[in-house]
């Protein structure tokens, strides 16, 4: 019949287009991975020659075998090809950075995370900031509004499920944070390793605050010590995070208008005016974490006098301690990385 | 001089191939995304024919205006195209399962986390298996051993700090597998959205339990049965992990081997072999899924009766009857499913 016919044809040209659709996908598969693959060895044996260019760029100039004006120059040329390697759209092809991806690997499994569109490692990094901004205001408030009821509320008394929700909820914070800044890395980010594992330590923290028990009545003010001083650091990190978004965000918009690549930045000094900012920056950042190490060395002495003695309170305190510590160390490095130039 | 023209002579060359990938790579860019883009179209609009087409192929055959046989035929040519849709390489190009990532979204941000090829595709799945086979292990092996140390070294009494050891282990445990199974999903894997619920359940419950106390002597067996009836429960997991990831590999594999589409093993019922395990399976979890409740049940008698009151007893115990139901009902839907064919 007619309607037979009709649909007989209407499957046969479905079953003919499913054909013809898969012959194109595993072409276009093909051929992109053959591509990839071009582009990927391009990118490494340019960024290797120039590599190379510079060390035999810095050993003429120490022989003096070479016009200063010259080096000078080439140098200059040297380095903007670098920023077009690393941020232009040849930046996808270059290996990336660090298997550091054991923790993500942890908990993602062998799935890849970079992406190749410079689109979306922009939205990525917009995203993070984003939620560092959304969450940052969370940490300053929800402690305070903690330690305030306790003041005027509970007589001095934390309750335990209100405290036990945040500890839980800075778990998950810093679990995200660490993945996310894990993935920045593997597309591209210059993140200093020392970030993330700070990130790994807070996770530890908030673990390991979970599994301490949070005393009652009578006396809980003394029992009480170790988590109110817990709370006060957290909420002296919600003031650094506050402080660090508004000035990573400025440098990342600065960038992104002057639709300029990161290491450019370097050469024609042109975020002078966000690094004139990390200056005022810095002092806070010092104050806070010169604050960190003295929740820690309060911890330490908490726990050593047996006011509140459980293996959680000196552990959080030496994790807080080393945290001051390294972030101290990292931010007087990158000090002095900016600097340098 | 001789080295001068040399090394300037490098350098512009260095500096002409950055310039010359800078451009290939941004005209691959480009041009594979609207590929990509045109590939996606073509098979969305085959889908939707596709289904088109079947649900006129059914209205025909209901008002009998087509010859059974032939209304056959076509319904397998039909299902053999969306076989070859949905598990070629075009498959990539469907539009990806649920926008379910609000958990991925939440921990990772919005990075793409799908993959495009197959391998790759191939390989997380295995990878997500030989992970649950490592843990299944431990998860029986770490209970079952505090459980025996309780009873012939510990005097009836479980020390606080390996539990919320073993609690805090679940937890990145159960994270990892809820990340992972959301992953497979974005992937195209059919896994119901209810085996990641359980997951998101599960994680619930052992944060829950890393908050309560484990109460030490006198009368610790009495105080501790929440505990203990907890860590039953996660051996029983662990026991119904391991034959669930035996029939699952097993699975994988068949149509690995087979190198056959998974759509179409319903069709061509080639995995016969597989399926009869199901039945052999399914005892064994509806058993299990009995301990389970019977296990949440337990725990609300002991919060009831007051011998362990803390909310998190009570807290445990719904969530182990929910998830005991939510699993029978899952595995039930599951086998009708599969009956069907
Ligand atoms: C010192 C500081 C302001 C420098 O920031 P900066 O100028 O962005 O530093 P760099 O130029 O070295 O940054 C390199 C990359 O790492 C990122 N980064 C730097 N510090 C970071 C941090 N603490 N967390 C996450 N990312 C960070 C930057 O965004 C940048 O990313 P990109 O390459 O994708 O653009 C910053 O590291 C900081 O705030 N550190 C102190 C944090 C601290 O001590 N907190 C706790 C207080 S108790
Ligand atoms: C009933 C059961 C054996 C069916 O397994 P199955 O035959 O693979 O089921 P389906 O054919 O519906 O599977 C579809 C997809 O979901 C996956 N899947 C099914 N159940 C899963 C589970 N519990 N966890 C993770 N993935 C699962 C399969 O691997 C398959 O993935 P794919 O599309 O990528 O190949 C399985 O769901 C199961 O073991 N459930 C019981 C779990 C349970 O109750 N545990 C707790 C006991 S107290």
């Amino acid at each position: 019949s007619n309607s037979d016919e009709d649909i007989q044809a209407q499957v046969a040209k479905a079953v003919e287009g499913v054909k013809e659709l898969q012959e194109s996908a595993a072409s276009f598969i093909s051929k992109t991975s053959t591509d990839e693959q071009a582009l990927r060895q391009r990118s490494q044996s340019l960024d290797s020659s120039i590599r190379l260019l510079r060390s035999q760029l810095y050993s003429l100039l120490s022989s003096k075998a070479l016009d200063p004006k010259l080096a000078e120059k080439l140098e200059e040329d040297l380095q903007r090809a670098t920023c077009v390697l690393a941020d232009g759209d040849a930046a996808s092809f270059l290996p990336g950075k660090a298997q550091g991806g054991r923790f993500l690997r942890m908990f993602l499994g062998p799935i890849t995370v970079r992406s190749s569109s410079k689109d979306i490692q922009l939205k990525v990094k917009e995203e993070y900031n984003a939620y560092r901004d959304r969450t940052a205001l969370l940490f300053l408030l929800f402690p305070a509004t903690l330690l305030i009821l306790r003041s005027w509320l509970w007589d001095g008394c934390l309750p335990t499920f209100p405290v036990q929700a945040y500890q839980a909820w800075l778990l998950f914070l810093y679990t995200g944070l660490a993945l996310r800044e894990n993935i920045l890395r593997v597309n591209g980010s210059d993140i200093r390793p020392w970030w993330i594992y700070h990130h790994y330590c807070a996770m530890f923290m908030a673990l390991v605050s979970l599994t301490w028990e949070i005393k009652g009545q009578p006396d809980c003010s003394q029992k009480q010590r170790g988590v109110q001083l817990f709370l006060q650091w957290a909420m002296m990190q919600g003031v650094a995070m506050l402080l660090q978004n508004r000035y990573q965000r400025q440098r990342l918009y600065t960038r992104i208008a002057l639709g300029k690549a990161k290491r450019m930045d370097v050469v024609w000094g042109e975020t002078a005016g966000v690094d004139g900012q990390l200056w005022l920056l810095c002092p806070i950042l010092f104050i806070l974490q010169g604050f960190e190490a003295y929740v820690g060395l309060q911890l330490l002495k908490t726990a050593l006098v047996g006011v509140a003695s459980e293996w959680q309170v000196s552990f959080c305190g030496v994790l807080l301690v080393l945290m001051a510590v390294g972030n101290f160390v990292n931010t007087v490095q990158t000090l002095m990385v900016k600097s340098r130039f």
